[in-house]
C-alpha cells in the first residue's frame, strides 16, 4: 500500500499532460502515473507504422515528460477504484491511496457485431505496441487488405498500406469518406486522391459478415458480393473506456463517457477525468459531441492538471471545437469548428465565404499547391462558425488560425483585416491571403 | 479630361487591393487605377528573380484583380494632384477629375550618400520590371557581388545570388542581420545559415566609398579595407514616396510619410493614403514605426477601399503589429509583434516563454525539423506582446497564429489551452504543441 497526492490512471496524451501540468503548477505534491502498457504509442502515428515507419519502436512517446519531472511511473493495471475510501487496486495486488485522482483511460475500438468478427487477421486498432507489432508481422506477406471505415483512421491506413504495396479496399458505410469532419466537396478531394493512387474506395457498403475458415478470407456485403481479404483493419470508431469509472459509481453520460464539468471534475469531488474516456460538449451548442482526439485530450489534461487541487477561472473548458488535419498522398485537409452540414443540422443561419489561391507567390515558384478555403459565418453577427481547407503542408498550421478565430468568436470583418506575415516561398500573396479573401467573400453575401 | 468616382494612384499591393475592395463594397461607382509601369512586380518576389525564377516575367502580379472587376487601368504617371479642384495631371497631359482619391505610391530605395554611389553596376531595387531585368542581364557574367544591408532584402538577395553561383559578400552596419525584426538568437540562426552556405557575412561595417572607374570595382570601408565588387546590390532601406502628396499640400509626418488617421484619411477629406507612402503607427505604442511591408499595405488598402465613401467602425486600423517571415536555405524564420529588444526599448515589463520541439510527431518521421519558439508576454496581465519562431515551412503560417493572438490581445493562459489540430506529418505532438508549451513556460515564470 502506498499513498500519493495525485494519482493519474492512463499514460497516453491525457495522462502524461495531466501529470506534467500538475507538476508545473503544484511543485511540492507527489504524483504517480499508472498505465497498463510498457510503452506508449503516439496515437495518431499508428497508421504510419504500416507504411512510412515500418517499426512500432519509432512510434513511441518517450517517458521523459514523466520521468524528468519527478513523477513516479507504475506499469500495472487498475482493476478497481474505491472513491469512498480514495484508493485504487491493481492487477499486481497493489493498493494506492490518493488525495486526488485523474482518470485518463482513453477509448476502445468498436468491433462490428457481425458473424465472423472473431476470425484471425481481423484487426482492431488497440494502442498497444505489442499488439500493433503483431499486426505488422502478420500482414507482412499478405496482399489483399480491406479497411473498414472511412474516417481518419480508415483513410490513413488505406493510404499507408497502399504505399506499402498492398492491394487495399476501403469500405465505408456512408456515401463519402471523412464525412463527419468535412463537407462533401472536401471529402471528394480525399476520395479522388485515394482512387487515383489505386485504393479501391467503396461507398454505401453494409457489411453482412466476415467469411473464412480460421483466418479471414473476405468480407460479404449485404448485396451478397464478397470482397477478398487476407486481412481486415477495423476503423469503425471508438468508444470511451469508462468501465472502471462506471463500476466505481461515477456518473456516466448517455454516450458511455464519464460526465465532467468545465473544470474536468467528475461527479466525485476528488476525481477528474480527461481525454477519450471523458464527456465532450460542443463549443457551439453544449450538446454532447463524440470527438475523440489526442489534441482534445491534451486541452482537457492542461485544464485538469491546473485545477486538480484548486479551480482557476483561467482554465475552463469552453467546449470542443473539433479541429482536425490529415495528409494523404501529399495533400493536406484541415477542418475546425462546424462544417456547413453541421451548421444546418444545428439550425444556424449562415453565410459561406470561399477562396482559391496558390500557396506561394508568384505561383510560378516550384512546388506551388492550390489552397481551397471554405469559411462558415453566422449570418448578421458575422461570427465564424468553422472552416475547411485543402492544400499543401502549410494547411496544417493554417487550420489552427481558423481554430483560434473560432475560439475567439471573431467576425468576418476581423478576419478580412487580420494582419498576416506573407512570404513568396511560404504563403499566398498579401493581396490574396486566403483567410482575408474568404472572409471578404462572405461579407459580400451578408 | 475625364471624371471618375474613385481614382487610385499606384498599382502594387496597396493600389490593387484598394480598388478591388472598393469595387466589392460600392457596386455602382466608376474606379480607375493609374500606375506608371506596364507590369507590376510581386514586391517580395524580387530577390527570387536572381536565383530561383531567373526571369522577371515569372514575378508579375496579374492584372485580373483590376481588369476582371470593372476597374479601368491607365498606364501613365501622375505629376500633380490639385486637391482643391479635385483632379490630377499626368505625364501624358491627361487630366482626371476625381470624387475620392487613394494614394498608393509606395516607397523609393534609399541610396547611401557616399562617394562613388553613381558608378555603374551599383543597383538599387526599384520595383520596375524593365529596370530589374536590366540588372539580371548585367550581372549574368559578373562574379563578385556585394550586398549592402542585412535586412530581409539583403539577406534574401545574398541567399539567391549565392545559390546562383555568385561570390557574395553581405555587408551590414549593425552587429546582426535582421536585427530590426528578430532578437539576437534568431538573427544568429540566419547568419549561421548564410555563412555555412558560403555567403561572406561582414558585420559592423561602415562604408566610406564605392571605388572604380566608370564601373564599380569595390567597396572601401572606413577601416580602409577594400572589398572587391563587380556589382553592388543596395538593400539599405526605403523611404515613403510622398513628394506628390507633399507638393499637393497634404500633411506629411516627420518620417516623410503621408499623415493618415485610423480610417486611412489624409489631411484632405477626399484623399486617403495606403501602403509604404502612408504613415504607420505601432499597435502597441501608437508611435510612428517605419514598417514598410506589402502585407501592411494590403491591410490598409482593405480599410481604405471599404471606407472611401463612408467610414465604418468595423474597418479601423488598430496599428501595425509588424508580422514578417522569411526562408533561407530551407529554414524559416517568422516574427510578429514586439521582439524582446523592442519590449525593453518601449519600457514593457515582460516575461519570456520558450519552447523547442520537432515539427512532426513522432520525430522519427522523415524531413522533421526543429521548431524554436519564443513568446513575449506583458507581466501580470499575461497579454502577448509578440513572438518569434524558427523551423521549417510550417512556421510561415504558425507565425500568423501569433499574429492573430497579438491582434486579439490574448493571454498566456488562453494560448496554453488554445485548441489545435495536430497530425503526425504536419505538426508537433498535441502534448507538446509549441504555442501551448511556450505559453506554459511563461506562466511558470509569472
Amino acid at each position: 500500500m502506498r499513498k500519493v497526492d495525485l494519482l493519474v490512471i492512463g499514460g497516453s496524451a491525457g495522462g502524461i499532460l495531466s501529470a506534467n501540468t500538475a507538476r508545473k503548477v503544484y511543485k511540492d505534491i507527489s504524483i504517480t502515473v499508472i498505465r497498463n502498457t510498457k510503452t506508449v504509442m503516439v496515437p495518431c502515428g499508428i497508421p504510419y507504422i504500416y507504411g512510412t515507419l515500418k517499426d512500432t519502436s519509432k512510434n513511441i512517446i518517450p517517458d521523459k515528460m514523466i520521468t524528468d519531472n519527478n513523477i513516479d511511473l507504475i506499469i500495472d493495471k487498475v482493476t478497481k477504484i474505491n472513491k469512498e475510501e480514495k484508493y485504487v487496486l491493481t492487477e499486481n495486488n497493489d493498493q494506492i491511496n490518493y488525495d486526488k485522482l485523474i482518470i485518463a483511460t482513453g477509448s476502445l475500438p468498436i468491433v462490428p457485431s457481425v458473424i465472423g468478427n472473431n476470425l484471425e487477421n481481423i484487426f482492431s486498432i488497440y494502442k498497444n505496441e505489442v499488439y500493433l507489432n503483431d499486426i505488422l508481422q502478420k500482414i507482412k506477406d499478405l496482399k489483399d487488405i480491406v479497411v473498414i471505415g472511412g474516417g481518419f483512421i480508415g483513410v490513413e491506413f488505406s493510404e499507408q498500406m497502399q504505399l506499402n504495396g498492398k492491394n487495399v479496399t476501403l469500405l465505408q458505410r456512408g456515401d463519402k469518406c471523412l464525412r463527419r469532419n468535412f463537407d462533401a466537396e472536401f471529402s471528394a478531394e480525399a476520395e479522388t486522391l485515394l482512387k487515383e493512387n489505386g485504393v479501391n474506395v467503396r461507398t454505401n457498403c453494409k457489411i453482412k459478415e466476415f467469411v473464412g475458415k480460421g483466418k479471414v478470407e473476405g468480407v460479404k456485403l449485404e448485396t451478397g458480393e464478397i470482397i477478398k481479404a487476407d486481412a481486415i483493419i477495423l476503423g469503425s470508431g471508438v468508444k470511451p473506456n469508462s468501465d472502471l469509472a462506471k463500476d466505481a459509481g461515477l456518473k456516466i453520460n448517455d454516450n458511455g463517457a464519464i460526465a465532467v464539468n468545465e473544470y474536468m471534475n467528475t461527479s466525485d469531488a476528488d476525481i477528474l477525468a480527461v481525454g477519450d474516456c471523458a464527456e465532450k460538449v460542443s463549443f457551439f451548442t453544449r450538446n454532447d459531441v463524440p470527438v475523440l482526439l489526442a489534441s482534445t485530450a491534451a486541452l482537457e489534461a492542461k485544464i485538469a492538471g491546473y485545477n486538480v487541487f484548486k479551480n482557476k477561472l483561467t482554465r475552463k473548458n469552453k467546449g470542443t471545437i473539433s479541429a482536425f488535419s490529415t495528409k494523404i498522398y501529399g495533400a493536406t485537409l484541415g477542418a475546425a469548428g462546424l462544417t456547413e452540414k453541421q451548421a444546418i443540422e444545428n439550425n444556424f443561419e449562415y453565410v459561406i465565404g470561399e477562396f482559391n489561391v496558390m500557396d506561394k507567390h508568384p505561383g510560378s515558384l516550384p512546388n506551388t499547391k492550390k489552397i481551397h478555403m471554405k469559411l462558415i459565418f453566422s449570418k448578421y453577427s458575422g461570427i465564424i462558425l468553422g472552416g475547411q481547407i485543402s492544400g499543401g503542408d502549410t494547411v496544417g498550421e493554417m487550420i489552427n488560425i481558423i481554430s483560434l478565430a473560432v475560439q475567439q468568436g471573431m467576425t468576418a470583418a476581423d478576419l478580412n483585416t487580420f494582419q498576416v506575415a506573407t512570404h513568396p516561398l511560404l504563403t499566398a500573396s498579401p493581396i490574396a491571403y486566403p483567410i482575408n479573401g474568404a472572409a471578404m467573400n462572405a461579407i459580400e453575401k451578408m
